[in-house]
């Protein structure tokens, strides 16, 4: 006999809501009735149970989570705002990481789970990647970090506007000349590369200021990437006074070209990141900070809201962004 | 009909151990071969059948793996290491994420994956820790990352030894009074931290040199509590000329804690991290290099090849450390 979240909840005298939010270690539960769910769900063997319940639903009773990357430090955080709300579901979470999309990868996604899994996840990657577009071809509900398509549950920030934001501060600060550290050279599998450099594109256009190839260069988000394009960036014949680097990452490693050139980052040079990495701090690095683990934890919510009730429209959801403003930028000096 | 890697060798004219290779996308396979591998591995179905051949082998299909978090640097490598293996298998990837293990945890794992995994793989965690040690309840093979038991396959480093490297190197350069930023106050359910301990300890005492719960500091491993963790040890009436920090991000609070104090690392106070951050080298930090990714990668091989071959009896691999002497370090002055 598979107990179900409604017979805990008759038996502890709350309603399933509260049974679902206390089990999953959310907040506004109060701690006498988390700790009386908890010792029914214990009592009533609720979290063994499930698997059985899922063979005679039909149901696979697992999560597949869809990412480029592990190891870096935006899906790492990501990931783990994920696994803190299926922690608390029946759910398993299944990890599959594809690589970057643009190389081979051995074994497509969609192959190896479509046939056993409830929902998926899909961080970064545009929906018409290949391994990720074969997914919509199955039945089960999706839902879409940092990208958006119809039917779909998603959650992102406006990356569009943050790129805006970082820009016009520098445009603020009185730089003419703005050069973009970008992930690849366009076009490119992940929406929020695209729609940065969109704000940033645009923000120039509308302010007539020099867009120019010159004044971007690709850092592959990553720390030694962001080195080197900082570095390429300053050898062109006439460099950018100040730069917007898509992730605190190459930030990082810009700041660190900068310190080998003898070059001071905001009196010299700004720059500004995108991230809100907790290294930003340390290094004095200006940047749009992003809720990343809230990001996750809503997209994993909102898939779970969309297996409890598939009949629910799906919603697209934009978490908020804020600049903090730190000594790597400052007023142009002329 | 579930074609098994022996169907794909024998169609491609290849070894099995070939087939394993170059599905796994492992280095020493011949490009062409690996081409042909893959092609016929495609035509036979190869990565959708296993899941109707575990249903008849009474498989699950999936290794569990079971971490205290996902969002910080170690363990983010880590798990990356285990995908990348992972990956090329026929088995998914359950990621449990149990948090602080002196914190409550809503599911125990053992819970939750006992009954429907193929095998566990578990980071960093004492055996004995709450949730973990019942795992070795079940048949499955375990292999462990960080610490060991008899009967189970494990992959660390010799982290005693590490702490040593990092000890006698401050030791040669005419620190006597040397600091530790631990993570917790022990006993620790973390064996690399309990380790790390023993080597700081025993390397100071072997030396002659003081040990004085004065000269130590928990900094929880973040970079916060390392910053928090040298303020501290910087307002004890006799401070430390040295320290070492068992992690690399928390050495890099501590730096920021001396900036913060007008000192310059190195030069006014020395200060060793451990794990070969990549962030490491930008400030300019001292540190006991592991190979992290390799770590991962190494002990999801050895489940694979422990349910590949059951009779086989369990191993304990240790990779190599090496230290990288950077600025942070420098003779004591007098």
């Amino acid at each position: 006999m598979a107990m179900t979240i409604r017979d805990i909840a008759r038996e502890a005298g709350v309603s399933t809501a509260t049974v679902s939010r206390a089990l999953r270690g959310l907040p506004n539960v109060d701690p006498a009735t988390r700790e009386r769910v908890r010792q029914v769900a214990e009592r009533l063997d609720y979290v063994v149970s499930p698997a059985a319940s899922r063979l005679a639903s039909g149901r696979a009773g697992s999560i597949a989570v869809i990412t480029p990357w592990i190891a870096r430090w935006y899906f790492g955080r990501v990931l783990s705002g994920i696994e803190s709300v299926l922690a608390g579901s029946d759910l398993d979470l299944l990890l599959s990481s594809i690589g970057d999309p643009s190389e081979t990868h051995h074994v497509p996604p969609h192959r190896k789970l479509r046939r056993r899994v409830d929902g998926f996840l899909v961080i970064s990657l545009s929906t018409d990647t290949e391994g990720v577009s074969e997914i919509f071809e199955s039945d089960v509900p999706v839902a879409l970090i940092d990208t958006e398509r119809d039917g779909c549950w998603s959650v992102g920030i406006d990356d569009v506007n943050g790129a805006r934001m970082a820009v016009q501060h520098l445009i603020n600060l009185g730089h003419e000349r703005i050069g973009l550290i970008s992930g690849r050279v366009m076009p490119t599998p992940f929406r929020p590369e695209e729609n940065r450099w969109r704000g940033y594109h645009d923000t120039l256009i509308e302010a007539g200021l020099p867009v120019e190839a010159d004044l971007e260069a690709c850092g592959h988000f990553t720390i030694d990437g962001g080195e080197r394009a900082m570095t390429t960036l300053l050898a062109r014949p006439n460099p950018p006074t100040a730069v917007f680097a898509m992730s605190d990452e190459m930030a990082f490693g810009a700041l660190r070209s900068l310190h080998a050139h003898g070059l001071q980052p905001g009196r010299d040079l700004s720059v500004v990141g995108f991230d809100g990495h907790e290294m930003a701090d340390h290094l004095d690095l200006t940047t749009i900070v992003q809720p990343v683990e809230e990001v996750g934890a809503r997209a994993a919510q909102a898939l779970l809201d969309a297996l409890d009730d598939p009949t629910r429209t799906p919603e697209q959801v934009t978490l908020p962004l804020s600049m903090v403003v730190r000594g790597s930028t400052a007023l142009r000096r002329h």
